[in-house]
């Protein structure tokens, strides 16, 4: 049995990081005799300079083909002026869309070795271990209509469309209510349904869903309030389940609770298990090319992707143990750097994981 | 000349706090002879439960009849069975819409005696004054077309439109330019402009404004860059503009970032400086009736009422002085209760402030 992982490196430190997740992976393909193959291919601006489009359908077609996909970062400014249906981030709404990756699981989780990075007080964020369950394919990203109107006054107006359909709550919910059972059993689920008729919706199918998993407490929040709760005290909460849009804005905000967004992977599930993989953090175009990068988001996404998408667990333990290894070995990337640690370049990063195998 | 407040202290806590703001109100109007007389009206769950309406409509004619409104909080737990419609909430969002109160100003600052209180280090926080304008009769909160719809298939769809026109984002655009003109001449102005539309229009507007203000520094972000940015290292922030949804978050953000959201203001204003004031912070149904809310966030909203819409600078500098000084003095309501204070009730903050004046 061959199984088939792409791999899109994407644009400025995605190439870098990818490279490195990438040896970790032929190594626990050898170690663990995990069959896997390996192929790559283009997305974002890097497709944008090639092939004058964000996502070509070479690429789309050996994304649907391939059984997990593995994602380093899209955008940058040099495609900052094209129009929206350029640039690249469409590259990446295209896949999440095409392979109907309604699932984005965003887990943040402070790392012991690096609980002095956070900004916030230690006691408030010691053990922090939150997931953010966010919908990937709906709401106000994919929304019609759109666009920008001209108006009989002469003047335009833009708009764009916040809309759910009870199966697409239904279907993310259930996936969270499922990942609250497997952890803390703690479901809070986000909206403003005291302003938005579709969060109103959300509420009641996320109510209505509580009967099939009665061992989880589910809570409402308005997210104006989480935008502060997770500020004032991370740790109440187990797992959030929100849309695209609030998802987006929380789940930045509790990575960088954690102080080291360069540590943070992400899922993207469709309900084949089928996933993509990515660092939390983008593509940060300032350090591209330096060899300065933090490859560990994307080495723990490889993990990640090894036991959802591959149902290889020991092999996703490996590598996480191995970071682990590194991180207590002192080694530290310059986003993660502090006193006493010894400052390594994206490669000897990757290095050492391969040799903590 | 005699100048007319509306005072509305609407639900939960709202009555309490707003009660200690009014003798404020009253010292100052007697010592700066300002001619001030005083009226009150009900609205949000407590016009609800005499009315049945969130906003009757001898609040509204009275609010558009007076120079200032000074409101509490709307909205509890008893309401929140009630259709959309009728909601506490409503009667916030009629007097927001009927009034045009587009500009809703909501500084975030750190003070010097509450320090202690953020769960952020001392060093990522100490100094902080931000300033968030925020859209507030526009955007997502107001668009047409909102509902939940029955489709084809049978199932319901919920929606909201997101949408600005070119006026509306230039009129915000300019109150905030004017902001950073009069603080540290540094514009934030952030959308979602690589995903949707509105925001692009939005973005567009903005820069076109930037040539009227040459000594404004005008930057852009994305809004979950930006929620990140304000936990990582909020100082780099002088004044933020936004739309309504984004506002509401980042603005809730920012506020916690202080850890003492009983403190902070906020202003909302029309194009005659007409306003509407009230403190951050909700209805707080949890401790409503038992004498210990903060009044300070109101009583500071008194102030910010006195400098922006009654050109009463010297009255508005007596308050915050006289709020400073109960500070220094170690009284403290429970929210932002520490080791070395002394616990007052809410009366007796309120009481302590007339005495500092
Ligand atoms: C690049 C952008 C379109 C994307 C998003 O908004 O979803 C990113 O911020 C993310 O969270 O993955
Ligand atoms: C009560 C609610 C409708 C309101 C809003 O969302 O605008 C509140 O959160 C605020 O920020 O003033």
């Amino acid at each position: 049995m061959s199984r088939n992982v792409l791999l899109l490196p994407g644009d400025g430190i995605g190439p870098e990081i990818v490279a490195e997740a990438e040896k970790v992976l032929n190594k626990v393909n050898d170690q663990f005799s995990l069959g896997l193959s390996f192929d790559s291919a283009l997305v974002g601006g890097a497709a944008i300079d090639e092939t004058d489009t964000p996502l070509p359908d070479e690429t789309l077609e050996k994304a649907r083909n391939a059984d997990a996909i593995l994602l380093g970062a899209v955008g940058g400014p040099k495609w900052d002026g094209l129009p929206m249906a350029r640039r690249p981030e469409k590259g990446l709404l295209g896949l999440r869309s095409n392979l109907e990756l309604f699932a984005n699981l965003r887990p943040a989780i402070l790392y012991p070795q690096l609980a002095s990075a956070s900004s916030l007080k230690p006691e408030v964020v010691s053990g922090l271990d939150i997931l953010i369950v966010r919908e990937l394919t709906g709401g106000i990203y994919f929304g019609q209509p759109r666009g920008v109107r001209q108006l009989e006054s002469g003047e335009r107006q833009g708009y764009n469309t916040y809309q759910y359909t009870e199966s697409e709550i239904r279907r993310i919910g259930r996936v969270a209510f499922e990942a609250a059972q497997q952890r803390g059993k703690k479901l809070c689920s986000v909206d403003k349904a005291n302003v938005l008729e579709v969060t109103v919706l959300w509420r009641e199918i996320m109510e209505d869903l509580k009967r099939e998993y009665p061992d989880v407490e589910l809570s409402h929040m308005y997210v104006d309030n989480a935008a502060m709760q997770l500020v004032r005290a991370p740790k109440q909460f187990d797992v959030i389940v929100t849309g695209n849009m609030f998802g987006d804005i929380l789940s930045d905000e509790a990575a960088m609770l954690t102080g080291s967004i360069g540590m943070l992977p992400s899922a993207s599930l469709n309900s084949d298990k089928q996933g993509m993989y990515e660092p939390c953090h983008g593509s940060a175009p300032d350090i591209a090319g330096q060899g300065i990068a933090n490859p560990l988001a994307t080495i723990i996404s490889a993990a990640m992707m090894l036991r959802y998408s591959l149902n290889e667990e020991s092999a996703a333990q490996a590598i996480e143990a191995a970071v682990s290894k590194v991180l207590d070995q002192g080694l530290r990337t310059a986003d993660i750097m502090s006193e006493g640690g010894r400052k390594v370049s994206t490669r000897e990063m990757g290095e050492a994981v391969l040799n903590a195998l």
